[in-house]
This record gives structure tokens, C-alpha cells and sequence, in this order.
């Protein structure tokens, strides 16, 4: 079953499930959105009008032509386990979890009555929850999706994102590299300066640049770690050896000329994608 | 000699040095303003209404109560070397260099007709040159002296940046955290990125805010490394211990908790200074 969308469940109404809610809707779709979250997110959700109904998970599903995961990982990982029994033969059941094998892996050995797609949307906010939900969220942003599915792909596009098809495997060796490291580096920069917080004084766009993902709370990562720990600590070894190899040739100029160009090189490809 | 400002000479009129006379005349300088630097510069200077006269360094300062060297840190030090003999007695000599400690032992050692102040505006833009220089650049930035100078004070004040006094050794030292390390960061980053252009589909917010300073051309570092790269080696030995301690710890929850909690203070510091 691939047809037209007439009824989803929203599992996990944040940031990232308002968003598709909200960007579903604004893109046409005439079905009707079921939340299923915490007392208090449901009722933040109908009050803004982000979903048409609350209910738990169990009659929603029951209903649903599709199921979208946007729960934190280890949740949508209980979930998979819980939930095949509850879908009609043939729901689609999706996520946008931040890792992928794990996932899919998961779902693998769950869900049979049902079929499971991973997705990865790749954007967010600093701002979390349903309240920050906005329609846009998705516009131009990569939307990692690891099987095909022609009815989710139509609505992929339709709010506005750009479908990239990968492994699970690879989609989580690519976001160790552009996400997770990232990140690291971020924390480890903020980490020693605040060791010295004179430092504050002189400090410029620089240091605001390198340590805004530092801000993020550590509960959103804790998952991201535990599913993707081989390919970070990958990573991070390869970022200790390229620092090991910046300290080492810090005087010598033909070979600093070189990783600068190198680096720039990447910097502005990633600007242009 | 510590009064009014009659003649200005500007040594290197780049962005740093044109949004410094900008910057004046914007605060109500009223008096001459001389740029020193290559025929192309000055021609691009006098046309934008940058400068009021281009002279060779010699005329220029013979002639000027404030010398202000707004070039690279090389060349800086290669004008302090040459330019004692030039001015009149009591001249300032101020320098907006992105490291200290070099520069003001060089004028301690050549500087003795005229007075020396180290200076560093934290400010700068990815766009160089007299065509990108700007009167509001300095507004609300910090700027570092390493002495001081009445009307120095002032003028800085008129500008609208904020003055830190640091001695020297203690600029370099903080700059190295906050400014050094984030490019060599971003460096390292960007380039091991370089090996994998097919992580550019994938690569969203994070990536673009950590890749951004490595952007930056090698030409303006190459004197930052050689005149700080003791502090520089230091920090970053501070950086591979960091990223060592985190991935050991990368499954240790409290550990990583309590790391997270350090640096999202830390940069929200940051934000607050």
C-alpha cells in the first residue's frame, strides 16, 4: 500500500513532528492529523492547531495510514518494538531520528504488518517543542530517507525539501562527520574556555561562531552517542590527528598554505550544495 | 604628549584601517587624515573619501601627531623598525595587530622619539580591503589596549568599541582560546571534510557555522602563528586532551552531562559579555 494519505499520527509532537504537521497542512494535505505525546504537548499542539486530535498511540495507529516517529531515538526505538501489532497490514511507518541503523535495524526485526522507511530531516531550531514548530522548517533542507516510498517521497517534496537516498549505515558515517563532530568540536572549544573566563573579554564573532552548538542540551545527544558511538569515536580520532598535524606543521608554511586551501576549498563547497 | 589630534597618518588601508578613519570621521575628526599604503589602495581610498592625502611613510609622519599601523603583523613590525627616525618627538604609535607580544617587545626595543600603544580592534568581516571598510565596524567590539593614552581612550570610545587593557602576553594568551583555536578548529574541521564531498548532502546548520572561519585566507594567519605559537601549541594540546577526554567518555552519562552543562555556560557567557 503506497496510496493517498488520508489519516497520520504524529508520535512525539515537538519541534520537529509540529513542523510536519504544520508543513503537511500547508502544502494541502485535507486528511486529518492525530497527535500522540504527553498531556501537555497535545494540548499545546490543538490549542495552536498543529494537530486535529489526541490520542494514545494505540487507537491511533489503528487508524492511521501513516505513522511518523519524531520522538527522541531511544523512544522511537521502544516504539518500533510496540507497535506492529497495533497498525492495519500495510501503514507506513516512518522517523526522524538523528541516527539511522539502530532504527532500522530495529524495525527490521519489529515490523512486518506494516513498512518501515527511516528518515532523517536535517534541520532544527536552538528553540524546542511544538511551540516552536513552524511550517518552513523543511524548506531547502536535506531529508535523509533510507527506502523508497513514492507517497512520502511526493510530500517530501512538497514541503519543500531535498530527498537525499542513503544507506543507514552510510547516512550515519556522513552525519558523525557534519553533525556530531561538529558538535564535539563546539563543546570541547567551550569546555576549555570556560577553564578561563576572562577570556569572555576579548572574545569575537569567532568564538560566538564555534560555540553556538555548544549551547545544545546534552538529553538530545545522550541518543545520538549511544547509537552512533564507533563512527564518533572514528571522527573524533581523525579530528585529533588532523589537530596532532596542525600543531606539528604550525611554522611550516608551504604545508599550512595547503590545508588552509584544502579547507577552504571544502567550506565553500559545503556552502554551495 | 598626550593632546589633540591634528593629522592622522593611517599605515595600511585595508578594512581595518579605512573603517578606523571612517570611524573618526564619523565621531567628528576634524583634522587631516593620511593613508600610506600601495598605489592601487590609495587610489581606491581618496575615491571612497577614505583618507584626505596619500604621502610616502616618511612625509606622512613627519607631519602627523598619531600613526596608526593597520597592517599586516610583519609589516607592522617592519615599520616600527624603520619609522623612529621619522616622526617628531611625543608622536603615538598605535597598531591594530591581531597579536601583541612581538609587536610591542619590537617598540620597546625601536620606539623611543615617539610613544607606543599596542592596540587590536576584535572586529573584522570575511570581505578585506578599503572597499568593504565601514565607520560601524568597531561599534560594540571590544579593543584591546596593552597601555595607556588619554586621547587614544577617547577616540576609541568615540567609535563606539568597548576598551579592554591586557598587557601583551595576556592578549596573546586569550586571544589563542578564543580566536586561534577556533580557526584551527574550524580548519581541521573543514578540511577532513575535504576527504568526503559526499557529506556536503548531508550537511546542514552545524557544518555551516563550524566551516565558516575556515574560509578565512592563510595570508592573514601565517604572522598570527609566527608570533603566537607558543600559545597557540598550547591550546591546542588543550584541545586534543578535550576530545580525548570526551571520547573516552563518550558513554559515560554523567561525565558527558556535567561537560555539556560546563560549555552551554560557557557560551552563554560568551553571548552575555
Amino acid at each position: 500500500m503506497s496510496g493517498e494519505w488520508r489519516a497520520v499520527t504524529i508520535a512525539g509532537v515537538g519541534l520537529i513532528g509540529g513542523s510536519f504537521a504544520l508543513a503537511l497542512r500547508q502544502a494541502g494535505f485535507k486528511g486529518k492529523i492525530i497527535g500522540v505525546s504527553s498531556p501537555a504537548t497535545v494540548a499545546a499542539a490543538l490549542d495552536r492547531g498543529v494537530i486535529d486530535q489526541a490520542l494514545p498511540l494505540a487507537e491511533a495507529a489503528a487508524q492511521s495510514d501513516v505513522i511518523y516517529l519524531a520522538q527522541p531515538i531511544e523512544r522511537i526505538l521502544e516504539t518500533l518494538s510496540a507497535i506492529d501489532g497495533m497498525v492495519r497490514p500495510g501503514t507506513l511507518i516512518t522517523d526522524a531520528g538523528s541516527t539511522k541503523r539502530a532504527i532500522v535495524e530495529r524495525a527490521r526485526e519489529t515490523i512486518h504488518r506494516g513498512r518501515f522507511v527511516g528518515g532523517h530531516p536535517m534541520a532544527g531550531k536552538e528553540v524546542r517543542g511544538v511551540e516552536a514548530a513552524e511550517a518552513d522548517l523543511f524548506r531547502t533542507r536535506p531529508y535523509v530517507l533510507t527506502a523508497p516510498d513514492p507517497e512520502l517521497e511526493r510530500w517530501i517534496e512538497k514541503i519543500g525539501a531535498r530527498i537525499v537516498k542513503l544507506e543507514a549505515a552510510e547516512h550515519d558515517r556522513l552525519v558523525a562527520l557534519v553533525s556530531h563532530l561538529p558538535q564535539l568540536l563546539s563543546t570541547a572549544l567551550a569546555s576549555l574556555i570556560a577553564g578561563h573566563p576572562e577570556a569572555a573579554r576579548v572574545a569575537g564573532p569567532a568564538a560566538a561562531d564555534l560555540t553556538r552548538l555548544a549551547r545544545s542540551p546534552y538529553d538530545i545527544w545522550r541518543d545520538i552517542f549511544s547509537t552512533n558511538a564507533t563512527e564518533i569515536d572514528g571522527v573524533l580520532a581523525g579530528a585529533i590527528a588532523q589537530l596532532q598535524t596542525l600543531r606539528e606543521n604550525l611554522l611550516s608554511q608551504p604545508e599550512m598554505q595547503a590545508t588552509f586551501a584544502r579547507a577552504a576549498e571544502a567550506a565553500s563547497q559545503l556552502r554551495q550544495t
